[in-house]
């Protein structure tokens, strides 16, 4: 039984700079669930936390409210230890893709409850829905059922895992208060934790293209999240990864499919492969299986034949063709020289203006649409060469995606190699 | 036209400290006004500009905004100045009732366009509304008529005046935004600037009784409001008043009517005639007519003919029995002594509880309910003698209203004499 509080003794406890007691936060958090707080009393709450911040313990208990709005996952009846990873959000950030099947192939189960892409970065769900028959929605009987069979599950997580978060994040979207670092770390963990995994890997994106522009807020918000995890009794790692650069060679859903399936192979982009076999040792130590490496069994083809097992388990085909957007038009280099800068922004506002993403929930997206890059920052490129190719299906998008690319391009003389996993935190 | 703008970018603008444009300030309160911006937007923003503040000119803007969002009144037709007043809110504060007519006996016309209490500080409407047959509504033609014959004029604002405050002003009550000195202010003065008067003093109350609990909070709000006066063209003055201490003997609505009437015919208390003759002198020189002496006028019965006529015009009986409560109470003093303290929020309280006031827009008030009191700080009392007497037609009334007088009344030796006029600002 949560004490009754008053809505508004509780936003101005916060706006003058209090810490909110935990029956002050449980209630404020409910009442918000069951419509007792209304949306402009918690827009007001979540401004004045954005404002004036939250405690490390008044984030704990805000993010173990929002778990308690709903149901919680329960993966200890599995013959294998759990494990997962979230990205806060990159251009052309497949990993999920063959990161998934990996630690699974290792031996560690994978329960991936996944969402959709909004703005310019793309949804994992998306990009699976590009693959002929693939269903993101499964009933928990069926998760666990392939979870024990195959080892990794990647849906839809379920209206029942944290309803409160889902509320509060759209109220954030159009109030201007998604900037807030408690509120970001508590959306993200309570839906991770109320998922019911025994360790995290959380990749945290810095960069141009990326959520956190610069790494000192980055690292902030991966330090709250670790704290978050471990108050919650799950094993909680965070990378701090580059995203000045989009990942890979393309943006787009499935144009990365086929990319993640390159490196599932044995091949694809060294930038995807370091990254994806990284998480996974993080993956597999957080689950107590630092005694396999994951690069080996990546090698080995084993991550393939799970990736291949897991795709058919929700009814995908994993040999259908892929599709492929109706034009092209291909971008050539201007000059000659050293590619210098590929602006991850950029080439996601691009890929989302060519159809990959969407604007608002609810929107379709086209599977072929993207864009492709025929060269990464370091590389030499001669002029009138191809740079970049453009993927949509309606070819009056060009325009503007061309228009997006403007300045995020360069070619010069030196290019400063830049590091992709810049820094760690546990 | 106003340029379209968009609830995120003027949120986020604020939130991020910068000083919001005349185009985003314009866009914003016409927008939320038109329902174009959410509750939910609104609210936010308010959090941000109660945390962030606004500039001066901001507040002129967003105060210029507030009143171009509905009509505004025009006085110029009359044959005399105008000259308003507005009290931030008082306990005992009856000041209007003698000072309208006083100040229409003077020569200037006085437009006052009133509301109804909310909380522990009566309303101005609900006090004449004790008179039989007094009604506060009038047509903009029957008020215009009774400037130019009678020279004074109560009623209750129409809807059609600042649209956007009433609406801001229901929203900042139940989102914990009422606190910032920038939205008081525009709020005040877009209502007193839209009613069309030509020159307007503020009496700003400073004490326990009052919203602003001291001397710096109540100089910085005064300070506000004269300059968005001077901005918006409307000769203005502020003198801030004390509100440690209940004004008068009465707490009520017909209580308060009565004490106005014994003022009105030369006597009263002293406090009372101080600050209606102060307050009557600045509206006169605000309006061109400081060779005229309102203690003189007051003291020759011609104010008591103009309320009598104001009264009347109004439908009401000047000469009417003042209904009285059913049931007294009477609390006699504990100690012989000095009296030292007599609260005005505790005196405010047990009025609002026995009846006089409303907590919810929409509720009825009692007319006879009320606190008198029979001395004032610095007063020798004797133990046993009556102190307080309450009135409700509600017995069961008593009890909480007493628990709201608790530790308001002080008896001591000695009492440190306090100033009514503190300060004033021009």
């Amino acid at each position: 039984m949560v004490e009754a509080h008053d809505a508004v003794e509780v936003i101005r406890a916060k706006r003058d700079k209090h810490v909110l007691s935990d029956s002050q936060i449980d209630w404020v958090v409910d009442a918000y669930t069951r419509g007792v707080v209304a949306d402009e009393q918690m827009s007001a709450l979540a401004m004045a936390i954005l404002l004036n911040g939250m405690e490390p313990g008044e984030t704990s208990r805000w993010t173990a409210a929002m778990i308690a709005s709903g149901e919680r996952m329960d993966f200890s009846g599995l013959s294998r230890r759990t494990a997962d990873k979230h990205s806060t959000g990159g251009v052309g950030d497949k990993i999920t893709l063959p990161l998934a099947p990996l630690v699974a192939a290792c031996g560690v189960a994978v329960p991936q409850l996944s969402g959709r892409g909004l703005g310019h970065t793309g949804g994992t769900l998306d990009k699976l829905e590009s693959i002929p028959g693939w269903r993101a929605e499964l009933s928990n009987d069926d998760m666990l059922a392939q979870l024990e069979d195959i080892g990794a599950v990647i849906c839809a997580a379920g209206a029942g895992l944290a309803p409160a978060d889902k509320k509060l994040y759209a109220l954030r979207d159009v109030t201007g208060t998604v900037e807030a670092i408690p509120l970001i770390a508590s959306s993200i963990m309570s839906k991770k934790i109320a998922e019911g995994t025994g360790a995290l890997v959380l990749d945290v994106k810095v960069g141009s293209g990326a959520f956190m522009k610069d790494l000192d807020r980055a690292r902030e918000l991966a330090a709250t999240m670790v704290s978050l995890g471990k108050d919650a009794g799950v094993h909680t790692v965070a990378l701090l990864t580059d995203m000045d650069t989009p990942l890979g060679f393309t943006a787009g859903n499935a144009l990365e499919v086929r990319e993640s399936v390159e490196v599932l192979a044995g091949g694809g982009p060294a930038d995807v492969v370091e990254l994806t076999v990284a998480l996974a040792r993080e993956m597999l130590a957080g689950a107590g299986k630092d005694d396999v490496d994951p690069a080996e069994v990546l090698a080995s083809g084993r991550a393939m034949d799970a990736w291949r097992a897991m795709i058919a388990a929700q009814d995908g085909d994993p040999d259908a063709e892929l599709p492929v957007a109706r034009e092209q038009h291909v971008v050539t280099a201007p000059a000659s020289g050293v590619l210098t800068k590929l602006d991850a922004m950029a080439v996601g506002m691009a890929a989302w203006r060519l159809g990959a993403g969407r604007a608002k929930q609810g929107e379709t997206v086209q599977a072929g649409a993207g864009v492709e890059w025929h060269a990464r920052p370091g590389d030499t490129v001669a002029a009138g060469q191809p740079l970049l190719t453009l993927h949509t299906d309606e070819p009056a998008r060009f325009e503007r995606a061309l228009a997006a690319l403007e300045g995020g391009v360069e070619i010069g003389d030196a290019f400063e190699p830049t590091t992709l996993i810049r820094g760690r935190i546990d």
